[in-house]
């Protein structure tokens, strides 16, 4: 029986397994939704990861990822949009929910931010038309502040919103509980998002104490200060009832666990704690 | 000559002196204002403490600091208020500009961090009338969000002056740029503060790519991604035109080197990219 409202981000396994092992593994555990990284279904080509997903009627709850928009130069600028709109195709393939995207931080030698946020609303507008004709909804993720110079110059759930609003239908927000849950107007955002329909992804994790790395110490559900089941109700108060996704970068401890663990772990975090 | 405008939080060389020798070596720099610590205070005594600022007409831009208000223990709580109120005190004995908060994190076992935020509120509420008839403006410091859990638990200039408006006359911000950088409503929260000034207090260092501890990697000014005349441009514009204080904490790099060419280069660096 599937474990309804799981979904596992194959980020969180992703030194254990390729996707072909970690479908098979997430299907032992029941779970029947997943979201892969471009890079996951590179190593096995387009058609099988398709085919994967389409023989294992496994819902992909998203593509990881598209963005990183801002560079300095137009032309690795024009690169990121034709390499946005084939994630775009990738995730056509893969019926996938939405694309995800990492919008980017600040180019080389850049202390423009705002110049920065500019070429990620440009770069979105332009790859826009072309995930409508697919059908494919781009999710903007904010990323947690610490990253606003090099990952993602989106940092919160408010300044993602203003960027849909601008741009208009076929974009929403991906929602990670690590990125947001510290944000004083997180539950007033969250219902924004839910009037206009843009809830498209809600990733977990927790947030450890101490935090030893910026980028790869996330925690396992319930081992850090996140109110998880708060946020969860705020996001179906305000209309998403799609599966919860387990994202977990974890060097030092879940990467070094065997996926098996990893996977029963989070079936019984889900369950116990989300 | 004095090198106007530029004050030395003593944490910057706090491996290097203690507050008589950090003293002394600014001096020698023509640095004539600075924010001690607490520690380094106690560590000499209040009294001499309070001679060495007004033998040398030294400008206490600050002293670090009160808060920690959160606890999950009322008789912590009651502590904690009654060792901001000696906070306080000592920060009048200095003629210091503002007592900069750091207000908190969640306590420990807790993930409610609304509440936390109460306490927050109520702890500065109950210390106020204190920190008025003392004179000592109040400066709530808002920390980057990813010391939400464990340092502060106001973490936007929005939020800091929400609490700001909440109290009334005596309370305002402590602008950090490393904490706020990356704001996307920085430069309207600036403004707002401006409006009703509330702005007590201008620290600078840098955002440095990458960011290798969460607390003790800060950069010197114009090593990393700050854009700093332009924040500097926004506060003058708010009309605060105090000192801007170097607040380095770098166990790394500046900690390691001797105190003279720390203060040196921030002299350098002040002039030419703040």
């Amino acid at each position: 029986m599937a474990v309804d409202g799981l979904s596992i981000n194959l980020a969180t396994v992703r030194e254990q397994y390729n996707m072909q092992q970690a479908v098979e593994a997430c299907l032992k555990h029941d779970i029947v939704a997943i979201a892969p990284w471009r890079d996951q279904i590179h190593a096995i080509g387009l058609s099988e990861a398709a085919r994967i997903v389409a023989d294992n009627k496994l819902q992909v709850t998203g593509l990881c990822r598209g963005g990183m928009f801002p560079a300095a130069d137009p032309a690795a600028r024009a690169a990121a949009i034709d390499d946005n709109k084939k994630a775009i195709d990738e995730a056509a393939a893969l019926n996938a929910d939405c694309l995800v995207l990492v919008v980017g931080g600040l180019p080389a030698g850049s202390r423009d931010i705002r110049h920065a946020r500019e070429m990620v609303a440009d770069g979105i507008a332009a790859i826009l038309p072309h995930a409508r004709a697919a059908g494919i909804p781009l999710a903007i993720e904010p990323l947690h502040p610490m990253y606003a110079a090099d990952r993602a110059c989106v940092n919160t759930l408010e300044q993602a919103l203003d960027v849909c609003d601008l741009l208009g239908v076929g974009v929403g927000v991906a929602i990670d509980v690590y990125h947001v849950w510290w944000d004083p107007k997180l539950e007033q955002q969250i219902a924004r998002a839910g009037a206009s329909n843009r809830v498209l992804a809600h990733h977990i994790c927790d947030w450890l104490v101490p935090t030893t790395d910026l980028l790869l110490d996330r925690g396992m559900m319930g081992d850090g200060v996140i109110d998880l089941k708060r946020i969860r109700r705020s996001i179906e108060t305000a209309g998403y009832h799609g599966p919860q996704e387990v994202e977990i970068f974890s060097a030092g401890n879940w990467w070094k666990r065997p996926g098996e663990t990893v996977l029963s772990t989070c079936v019984d975090r889900f369950r116990s704690v989300c």
